[in-house]
């Protein structure tokens, strides 16, 4: 039955790209979705699934009822877009100017909205229902997630999947752990205040520009002297504005950035550590500054059992060649809330592909990946749902709804 | 005579303050003026003076026929404003978000136009002509002066004066130097390119803010360790923009600053310094780069002649007490343009008082000026021209065009 | 049996800590040793222990042959001290100005001297021999193990164990870890070449401190930038000297460090980035430089099965309690050579203890370690013994040597 | 008469070049000066001339009774050397490891003691005496030239001059200022106390190297950013020592260094500087530090009438084409002691000569000088002898004591 759905997945690869590159072009900062909620969810009533809107705030759940009870298996696509250029050249290239999907996730909707229409079809072979999460705002704090769930978006779930296509990874590979797969954050923000004035006149202001580049220097000590080699940690300068014109020294500077590892005592000696630094440089330099830490998604969790379930289905069904064990991931997800209220995991699916350039890294001005890792992630999806409501399913009677 | 002018510019406050605060909530950006200009033609025509408009781009050239034939004196004002957000509680605030005149140039075209206003009223009294030189765009590079030269705006002058409004002294004294007065200077723009990504794996990228920081330390390196410690040289980043999100390491960074000393040789040298650092740097962490350096104003020189007369008719009819001479200043102006070509001197008018707000420095988003000193930098002009055009005069016989 | 060795040992206390105080105030550096294997020598003879001497240049080899034919056990023991200058209170501190037994090799020595006692008092029970490895010139590059090996001291080895007492843990556990246990490393030498002059007149220099200084702080960035987060990599400036006067530029300066890592290929990669820094950072400032790099110790690798022979003599013997499997360790150790020539594995033996003082890390200046650790090192290895020459012997007869 | 005496220098010519050369060879440290003094004395008295030993310490006085009454005129050579390796290949190379004559004292002592054997033989010329200040430690604070006034050397004295030999400029000038010609000083010694350990395990260490360097990097600023551009300042670091071993990180650092300017604000505003940027650096990584300030000796300070005196005789007897009027130096001179206690001034006598390698800057380990500048700094002083006891002198008659 798995080849037949396979098969119908394959079939749509042209309507996926289509609804990928529509979206890639019309991309949305997160808490910002309007016309990208609206699209998902009247895409899901064009195939009769029954669609919550705004959960959450921005999210849109839809429900795919099978004909038999069973187990809830929900999956999840987000749909938020980032604060970058795109500077790709092709015909879907964004035309929103700064703001770019960057990061895959008109893919992973793409991909979600691909395995809905194929389980809908199919849902009198289901023992179970299948929670369809289109998720917004991943990649802004607080993050979608935790307001989806707040919102009841689990309420019945049994187990919880999702997927991130990834350019770290060719196309055809699966990447995986069980346990800690993906880190925690902490977003901070870094602002000094000087004392401006003429360009040719220093001695009469606390340049804020020649403090900010200090502090972004000293910063560096915290991963190369202060943390344990052992423990990896990151901690990057994302941005640094400061000043308007080439002879007028800035009064102030703002700097953001982000801190990533895998545990909460670390994120907290880092924080300590940031504070101290910047206090000190601002008080060699007679500036003032304040420092916002916002504490970000917890790191995601993948469970043991759902891991385990993950490589049986993924192994039986599509081949043990396409499972690449890795190591921890530093980048964060808020993935991390469901898997802390239900069971689940959460993989890779590659989507790199050197040929037609999508090679550079996630969130890169020319980021872009290779569509055909959205048919592989639908697989991956679809093997999941077979798993759990059809293979591993309680074999009982037809539900009265499924029928209706 | 002077007595009566100079009452007759004490009793044009009220409508100084007006021109300069109406001035002042409408500024414009070098090279963007458009309504000022206009303003100031027609108040210029309104006192039935000649007016050239459009000279040079945007400047506006008015001129004052004296009664009798004598030589033609130049007074010259600025009306440009700046990229700088206005920071003061006053109600004649800017309205313009992100643009304020934060120099005092709507002080100097206040001031002008009222001298304009008494000398007209006593062009009986003149032997010779008064040029009105409205300057546009003094604070952007190439400046309006050089275009407003070339466009002939001193065909037919003799000597040209200039001043500019400084809350570096107090209301009521000039300063003033014989020879170099103030600084030549070059613009810079540092860009540098590396590699982005996301912020979680720095070692995927070339963080364009880490090197950009670096750079910005390293520059400090010219004044403190490689000029001689007697030559007046001021090396200052004025913006530093990189980045757009805090978990995004950015691709590229962009510094701009300016250079201020005294010598086209001591420029020279700066500027190949800070091409070898910023690409050691660069080469150093896998970066590339790009650095302009645009040759700014030359130094004002002030010549012995007209510094002297300036220094005799001050002492003669204002007083000694109000006379300063001071160091070179570090600071650019494109009234070196004028003096290249003419005779002349620039001098300052102070216009500090602390007790209303009036101590910021030039280019700070609170910076205000006394604007009572605008009365004594009148004076100042207008005592210049009776100099010129009274007391120094040849004796003559009435000119025909003065009599109609 | 073990209980009567243990018990023996035990009773050497006294004799350890005499011994080790011996050493400690008369410390001898690297590939400098003269005295103390000298003394190490005539102590294994005056127990009737044939001794080699001078064994790879200043090592000391001891061999116990047991009653019965049986497998050859290498114990191993360094006894070079640092230049590192004593700032301890104590009345055994060290003799020497600006040397000192800083990493504890004194008591591995006292350990290894009395653990050859009690083994050869009970030679008889043993099937097989112990050869007693007393090592020169742990600290130093090239090391005095790789020249041992060399001069045979592993012939007719079947394994081989070696203990360091660690000050990272507390008295009364042994902590290990199969595979990597601890790093590779790169001594790396940075020879600035500025121009010196007059510390009044930097614009006629080079100053090679100013200079040294951006490259210490640009090396922080090799960790924190460009190292992939999740291995482990640590570069560390461990001298930087330069200049004599106060008054005087310097024209070169020395800096010397470390790099440590588990990887040859994260070594290269790290000497090239150095590379490329140093040159960068000197052509920015019109400096020459030269980067030495001489590679480290091999990464010590715990065999599988003598790991797991350890875990189950300590566990059988001495108590599960005590055994703290760890994460690898980024010192280096030259036990890696005789692990790459033979089976066998190292393990850390604690001896932290606040209310003594002997809670300092290793190399600093305060260093010490709780003497009772000497014991608990000394037990682990006759358990190792016990177990290959008695436990795990073959049940054979006496050898001829033996009964001699 | 001039003219004789001239001759008679130049006459000296070799010898001057044969005890310059002993000195060379033989240097002594600050302080440290014990067979240049007992030398100096010994030439001396076999000149006839009354010396006085162990002046202030180490200095040596003579005076040269003339055989009229007249005047008193001082003139001071300096004797000791510095703490620099000598890197020149010469027979005359110094034969004191790491000790050098690397500013040319040894010049001017050859001098001074040429020009005494000139004098004494003319004595019964001179309306007048003659002290010949041979000073010690004019290299180290607190300098020869405090303790030889306060132990009388100045008693009767009325004028007092100096020069100094100087690779600035050609053999063949004087270089001279009325007013402020040499700078005022700071020595500051920054001492950094972090915490040691092992090489690998940076984050259980404060890193007082990383620290230091971010101090040298940060000091920049005070020149750079925090000095008004048109008052000469230098702040330089000297010394930086820290570590002994690759692999141990250091504990403790120590930096000394130099400021010059001009003011004892200035001295006393860039040194608390230093210590708000030491301290803040330090307190952003958990460091403490200690900055401890020496100040220096005192700007030297040209009298007007003395300078007027030097020129006029300058001019007269040796050609106003050698005269050069210089800006003020950077650098010190305890000289300034003798102008504070008497009316004086002090010249350089230029002694650069790039054909035989006399061209590096002073205190450069390469430093040498032209030894034909001798001749020219000794017909300097003479001439001022002439000038004061012979050509201004009273005529009177001769005096009891040079009749003896």
């Amino acid at each position: 039955m798995v080849k037949d759905w396979f098969k119908q997945i394959e079939d749509m690869y042209g309507q996926m790209v289509e609804w990928r590159r529509h979206m890639h072009q019309h991309p949305e900062l997160s808490f910002q979705e309007v016309e990208t909620p609206k699209m998902i969810a009247s895409i899901l009533e064009s195939f009769g699934i029954e669609v919550r809107r705004n959960v959450g705030g921005r999210g849109v759940v839809g429900t795919i009822f099978g004909a038999k009870p069973g187990k809830t298996i929900a999956l999840r696509a987000d749909f938020d877009a980032l604060p970058i250029h795109d500077e790709k050249d092709v015909p879907y290239k964004s035309k929103i100017d700064g703001v770019m999907h960057a990061c895959g996730h008109d893919g992973h909707t793409a991909t979600l909205l691909a395995v809905a229409k194929v389980l809908q079809e199919n849902r009198n072979h289901l023992s179970g229902n299948v929670v369809l999460i289109h998720q917004h705002a991943e990649e802004l704090l607080p993050g979608g997630a935790i307001a989806m769930v707040e919102d009841g978006c689990l309420e019945g779930v049994d187990v919880v999947f999702g997927t991130h296509l990834s350019t770290e990874q060719p196309t055809g590979v699966y990447t995986y752990r069980e346990g800690y797969f993906m880190a925690t954050d902490t977003d901070f923000t870094i602002k000094i205040q000087g004392k401006g004035g003429h360009g040719s006149a220093p001695h009469h202001t606390v340049d804020a520009i020649a403090i900010g580049s200090q502090i972004v220097n000293q910063l560096q000590h915290i991963v190369s002297r202060q943390m344990n080699p052992l423990i990896p940690a990151v901690v990057s300068v994302g941005s640094f504005h400061a000043g308007m014109a080439s002879n007028v020294i800035a009064d102030t500077a703002e700097l953001t950035g982000t801190i990533r590892t895998f545990s909460e005592e670390v994120l907290d000696q880092i924080e300590k550590e940031i504070n101290v630094i910047v206090n000190g440089i601002c008080a060699a330099f007679h500036a003032t500054c304040e420092v916002n830490c916002v504490r970000g998604y917890p790191a995601v969790y993948n469970h043991e059992e759902e891991t385990k379930q993950f490589v049986k289905t993924i192994k039986q069904h599509i081949g043990e060649e396409t499972l690449v064990e890795i190591d921890p991931m530093m980048g964060g997800e808020d993935f991390s809330y469901y898997v802390k209220e239900k069971p689940g995991m959460f993989f890779m699916t590659g989507a790199r592909n050197e040929e037609i350039g999508a090679d550079f890294p996630h969130h890169h001005p020319k980021f872009d990946f290779d569509e055909r890792a959205m048919v592989m992630a639908g697989k991956g999806l679809i093997s999941l749902v077979h798993h759990y409501l059809v293979s591993e399913a309680p074999k009982g009677e037809l539900k009265a709804e499924a029928t209706s």
